[in-house]
């Protein structure tokens, strides 16, 4: 086991933490994260009332290790926070906007509060709001995210809050990875896309073959699925995806895609419900390159502690 | 000291490169460089022959250790080449272009060849040409750089040249970025925007300043310099450069820039020669953020190293 102020604050037994994917990251994923020792967060998105009900259900039932919940700050509706938290989650994540107006609700619940942020001005808001760990993720995360890339972010974003512990997120997909931001002075990672492509991820099975299948190179940063689903989303916070047929249509056309919308919507929502890649979005982090197959969530978080262990050993010994 | 192959290859006791910076790195700073034991890199640009003899007479009067020196390739004249080999580099580096034009030649010479890349591509073309060593260069790196973010892009390189060496650049500043690389499969570090920042470095006082006072979200990648300064760079190699007045003006505005070349290119001259950086650029990585002071060279060798060496040693600690 890697003990950092991560895992002893929650008792885990691996400093890792399953990114709050919306729609992806259900409760039978978080409580697989949680059953092996890390820690799992539910994708609550943008607050659907009853996929939170039966999802934070499942994880309450199927896990009696910590666990915890992501929601997006920006479109966080009180009563859906109220919500998430009867359910009594050990840690609460929120991402993509203000922290404080949440906090005091989050943290008087005797729930961790755990801040995502994409750069250092976010780090010190976080700081402000109370977090108790900070989340430093970077431009190459799948889904939406930042412009700052997660090695030279990560330390900066410690140094601006220490003794805060910091969690490091965006193209960690291995033990290397995992090794590297211990390194850099995090107590943790939090990986998203690697967990899409496990067993237990809600998404789409052709999604998470084609996560398999892709390579770094095929990722974009873009603001065209976010545009035709209808989501308001602030531009600084673009979303990193597989490029696909609709992505390389409207990239760069984002009012045209606008003008569009009618038809362009109602096609979209067919091909989303159908599974349709070429024009639904799959959401991915450069990392794709490191992940080879579909795994189970508990195989892959004792695999990457075992890599990242046998890593930290080898490189105390490079020291002569 | 901290042994790998990059350090075995060249007799360094630290795995520490000097980025090739044109105009920046030149025989002082790469001498400074090797003499503390790291790689130092003169930074031979587009490959001006008096500038080079200068400086390439410099290195090899200051230093009795193993030095190299690095071109554009794009922009690479045969006959800057081999000026450049006459002077017995034990390390050639071309980076942004196809290297197998001039491989047999550097490696002919008895010289190592150093191949930088920006995406797994590259890297395959450069193992074909024979490189010895392959940089990963990620996209927060200052100056010339690809999209790919250093993270994820080291290790994926690292798999995909095995067992060739690989080298990490971009977003690297301090102890924690070079004891990082080594966990995700490199075998040393190559830092620029660091050694800009140094004594030995050629650039400007005022320059140096600027790195010193800036922040990482203060960086983008941008083509605009390169438009004013007339050189043809490929569009994938735009280059990461402080914000300033003229960036902010003509960023996105690029063919205007173009049509108005006549009355801006003297301008952005005089700027550059009075060292008037609201106009004129200054090249520089996203971990700005790291660099507080300008230091000399051979200081900054030994203190990344030392800092690194105390934090693997701890890394291994945290396992139990």
């Amino acid at each position: 086991m890697i003990v950092t102020a991560l895992t002893e604050m929650f008792g885990l037994t691996h400093p890792i933490v399953l990114g709050p994917m919306g729609g992806v990251s259900g409760g039978r994923l978080a409580a697989a994260v949680s059953n092996a020792g890390g820690l799992g967060l539910v994708g609550g998105g943008y607050g659907d009332p009853a996929w939170l009900r039966t999802e934070l259900s499942r994880v309450s039932e199927d896990t009696p290790r910590p666990w915890g919940v992501g929601l997006i700050t920006w479109s966080v509706d009180r009563s859906v926070l109220e919500l998430a938290l009867s359910y009594r989650p050990a840690a609460f994540l929120l991402s993509f906007g203000d922290p404080r107006p949440y906090a005091s609700a989050i943290k008087s619940a005797g729930c961790k509060l755990i801040c995502q942020v994409q750069d250092i001005d976010q780090a010190l808001v976080a700081r402000e709001a109370g977090a108790d760990i900070i989340v430093a993720e970077g431009t190459e995360a799948g889904g939406h995210a930042g412009a700052r890339a997660t090695l030279p972010l990560v330390p900066a974003v410690a140094d601006a809050v220490a003794p805060l512990p910091v969690v490091a997120a965006g193209g960690i997909a291995d033990g290397r990875g995992l090794a590297a931001a211990l390194m850099l002075g995090a107590h943790g990672v939090l990986m998203g896309t690697r967990f899409y492509a496990s067993a237990e991820a809600l998404g789409h099975e052709r999604a998470k073959e084609r996560i398999i299948a892709a390579k770094g190179g095929e990722t974009a940063q873009t603001r065209v699925f976010d545009i035709v689903r209808g989501y308001a989303w602030p531009k600084v916070f673009p979303g990193r995806a597989l490029r696909n047929r609709f992505l390389e249509r409207w990239n760069g056309r984002e009012s045209e895609l606008n003008a569009a919308l009618d038809s362009e919507r109602s096609a979209y929502q067919r091909a989303a419900k159908e599974g349709d890649f070429d024009t639904a979005v799959v959401w991915a982090g450069e990392a794709v390159d490191l992940i080879q197959r579909i795994d189970s969530a508990g195989a892959l978080v004792a695999r990457i502690c075992e890599e990242a262990e046998g890593i930290l050993r080898a490189g105390a010994r490079l020291v002569r």
